[in-house]
């Protein structure tokens, strides 16, 4: 059975209109916001007065660790809202927005697959109704006023070489990693070496999906540093009067995007922070409405369980105040046999065959990974439900074998082939779901408290999340932490830059590794999102082209209708 | 009398439902698409059967040379857009989409004024739909496929010192005029010098401006010349195979704009290319739409008859094939005596005590300009219409005296007070204008034919529009002229990059100057545009923020609306 392509599933879905979704959703039909006829924003006074009395179940989707292959998760996100219904519950996704650059880099688009995906996807891929654009607008105003206030004298006395703050574009430009600015005559600016990051890296990002509401975002937007002053104060968005007009720029997008399943299931599109050097997770806004439009509120968390999710629990629901009930975790039995460390998989090249042939005991070998990430879940004490999501070579033995190992580490686990059957082919996952909902008792408990100093945080995350012995602080973040503590920033929380293809910072360590210390090279201060980020290991703030991007192949047809984009 | 505040004004206006306007100007209310409840995409499938039989009058509105003080050409025609629905005539407004990057720099907004403003204002100076937003998408996604081109192994031969097509943003950021890219290790591409560009500025957008549909759009960008390889042959956006992606990224933003004005009248917004460097014309996209939308068409030109007008006489009637009908001339009392030389005028400073006193010589003393105007517009074979913009400071035996000069010129004259009352305050310069519709012998007739030569369409502009006694080429230009026609570019028409501020390229020069030459000092190929442009002194293609830009006074109030925009 070959399925058809993504993009003819997607174009043949009949949309239902947004306003009957809404509707269905407990929205305000005429306070929905159209941005043309199948995407609306949501303001949060969209929602009824009876929507705002109920609360739904908060669900984050997270992984177990990635690999070359891809598990699934967006698609098992989309699969599992569609599954719940079917079987007769009201569930609303929430979802990231996807990045512009990598559209036309590697990946060609991103909205889950088969019967499984949102629309429409070419909205969802493009620029739906502009937030990363204003995002872009935002920051780099930001960066022209630092600029501007040095060329013109410089009155707050902001030392060139300590600003941090980049400008950014929603690209894959490697060309723009490192550059110089402010070259030419006297007129043209302060000459100084910068950095283009890409969008979704932006701390304005992070402050779009992390704030509660406009006036929130106002304040953060302020509280940036950008830098600091020759003699050592840091210097904020608010010094340099540019926060007001970054608000300004933002107005709209501080309102998330409503599409729908390809089974009209209401999806909230909203924020798209990095996953490796920020939170990776969808916004606040998103999820305080989304958890009044139904039983259900599923969020995604990007990478696997120690990155997205546990940033989802100790940074995300610190700053919206929502406690988490379950944890749904994505696996395949290819993930699992890679985690053996048996084979090795290159992107974009077929399967070695002996991956493909049954074999129990490679799934068995890498189990460890998805236990630890069972683990990681249980520890923040919500329930945690394992999606096996199903390929059509998987075998039933290993399939079972999966079941019996997350079972045994106390998880609910349930098969899902969504991708070829749509909310049918996850019924049954969404039964393990509302199964886990009922019966785990739930008591969500984050790691570590706000006043704990900052060393404490890190060390609790290395050990305690990514099963390290310890820490390893390089001198200068062990300086820039007590620095920051100093400057009144310790009670923030932390998220950790590091590789997302390893519990470790070492990308080849596969499975659930032990015996190694997390070396911490690095900390940063994002002051206005609200957190101290500490880099294990080298990060990419913008990524490159390949030799043949996407880009080359995404073309008009002859009825202007877009091609390549899949 | 004290008018209240702009923003004021645009806020107590009454909007009428876009499905509504949109009926009355002979479109389907259905095929339009709502971005936001006053915001809608008109695509061209969007007229009616019956709106396509028939065809308004299509009348460009420019101005005399601009002065420091600004003649209120925006706003006049928004107000005889008013004046015209006021005398029950059914008519459109055409006008270009404010840059944001002067929206934080100086100008804080831009819609009209007073009682003839473009509503909302809010939504029309910041994002709309996201149209600029594409372009610098498009625009940039093209530059990083260059440096990807280059970083891996360069395989169609690109000399990286031949490099033409910069990156741009929509902002004012000086710093980014002049970069160095590509620093950093050897995965961080290739080291060379480059340049960022306003947005406006960009060719994208005057392709955007100039296509007549997606199709257009599409070819026109795979025929940029971003360059030339080592053996100096042109290498294009095609070659390249960036073309197709950029259509992609521009697909919804071809659709002009529909908006309305605080009476209610429509008005497509639609592109928004530099006026000293690009084509400063509104969209031919948005005038092949308008001319169906009811009996008169107005569309805007950027700066003076001989910068804006001359460009939509010679190149986007061209592009489109309408031919218009007339064009009205906006002067103000205060731009006649500034034309005079006799008053030194600094923008942002109260006027010299001595022009606001009655001095009729004072306005014969500059009417050369008016008169130049005149007889430019004539030259081309349409009606001319002075719009005289009344302030209260100015004088009757003033008026009376340019209305004289402007009658002995051969043009219909009125006197329009729009700003302090609306349309009902441009009733006779509507009428003026549905007069001169009547009356005057139309003959369109373009300046030059597309196979004269390149230098004969230069000399033609400079000794036929401006009053130059001839052209100096220098020896680079020359050279570059006969490798264009040599290229087969030799058939493009001609955009003049001059100071908007003199019918000269000497800003000082005010008036109507004469016995003076015309320093072309290099010409550009704009291949997907489709116009060579031709450089007449130093163009600003990035503007820079003043010490204190508009961006430090803009914000959100507790309300979270608005403040300082306007």
């Amino acid at each position: 059975m070959t399925l058809p392509s993504d993009l003819d599933i997607a174009r043949a879905a009949t949309l239902k209109p947004l306003t009957e979704i809404a509707t269905e959703a407990g929205l305000v039909p005429d306070a929905i916001i159209p941005y043309g006829h199948h995407v609306a924003k949501v303001p949060d006074a969209s929602l009824s007065e009876e929507a705002k009395k109920t609360r739904g179940k908060y669900v984050v989707v997270t992984a177990v660790t990635p690999t070359p292959l891809g598990e699934g998760k967006t698609t098992t996100a989309v699969g599992l809202a569609q599954g719940l219904q079917k079987i007769g519950t009201r569930a609303t996704l929430a979802l990231r927005q996807p990045s512009m650059g990598p559209t036309f880099g590697i990946k060609g688009g991103a909205a889950g697959g088969g019967y499984s995906q949102v629309v429409p996807m070419e909205d969802l891929n493009l620029h739906l109704t502009g937030d990363f654009h204003a995002v872009t607008a935002a920051h780099n105003l930001l960066a022209a006023m630092i600029d501007n206030h040095l060329h013109h004298g410089n009155e707050l006395g902001i030392d060139p070489r300590a600003i941090s703050w980049p400008r950014v574009l929603d690209i894959n430009d490697r060309s723009l990693r490192n550059v110089v600015i402010g070259l030419g005559a006297r007129g043209d600016g302060v000459t100084r070496q910068s950095s283009f990051d890409i969008t979704s890296a932006s701390e304005v990002m992070v402050i779009l999906s992390l704030a509660s509401d406009l006036k929130d975002l106002r304040e953060r937007l302020g509280r940036i540093v950008i830098g600091y002053t020759y003699d050592g104060k840091p210097v904020t968005a608010e010094d340099l009067k540019a926060a007001g007009s970054m608000a300004v720029i933002l107005r709209q997008a501080i309102d998330p995007n409503l599409l729908q399943t390809t089974e009209n299931t209401p999806v909230l599109i909203h924020a798209g922070p990095f996953g490796n050097i920020a939170t990776g997770n969808s916004s606040v806004v998103a999820d305080r409405i989304g958890i009044h439009m139904g039983e259900v509120l599923l969020t995604e968390a990007g990478f696997g369980a120690d990155m997205g999710a546990e940033r989802f629990f100790n940074v995300k629901c610190r700053a919206s105040g929502l406690a988490p009930d379950a944890a749904v975790l994505v696996v395949t039995v290819r993930a699992l046999k890679t985690h053996s460390g048996r084979f090795k998989v290159v992107p974009g090249k077929p399967l070695p065959e002996e991956m493909l042939a049954e074999n129990v005991d490679d799934v068995r070998a890498g189990a460890a990974n998805l236990i630890k990430h069972i683990e990681i879940v249980r520890s923040f004490g919500v329930a945690p439900v394992v999606a096996l999501n199903v390929f059509p070579t998987d075998h039933d033995a290993e399939l079972a074998e999966i079941e019996r190992i997350a079972r045994e580490a106390g998880a609910e686990v349930a098969r899902s082939t969504h991708v070829a059957q749509g909310g049918e082919g996850a019924v049954e996952l969404a039964k393990a779901l509302m199964s886990a909902l009922e019966n785990f008792e739930v008591d969500f408990t984050p790691l570590y408290g706000d006043d704990e100093p900052l060393e404490t945080k890190i060390e609790k995350i290395a050990t305690e999340v990514y099963g390290a012995d310890g820490v390893d602080f390089a001198p200068a973040a062990k300086r820039e932490l007590a620095k920051f503590t100093g400057l009144g920033y310790g009670k923030l929380p932390i998220v950790m830059a590091k590789t997302h293809l390893s519990l470790s910072a070492d990308p080849k360590l596969l499975g659930a590794p032990t015996g190694w210390r997390l070396p911490v090279r690095q900390v940063r201060l994002a002051a206005g999102a609200g957190y101290i980020y500490a880099i294990c290991g080298d990060m990419r703030t913008m990524p490159g082209l390949s030799s043949h991007p996407a880009a080359e192949r995404i073309d008009l047809d002859s009825n202007g209708e877009i091609v390549g984009l899949s």
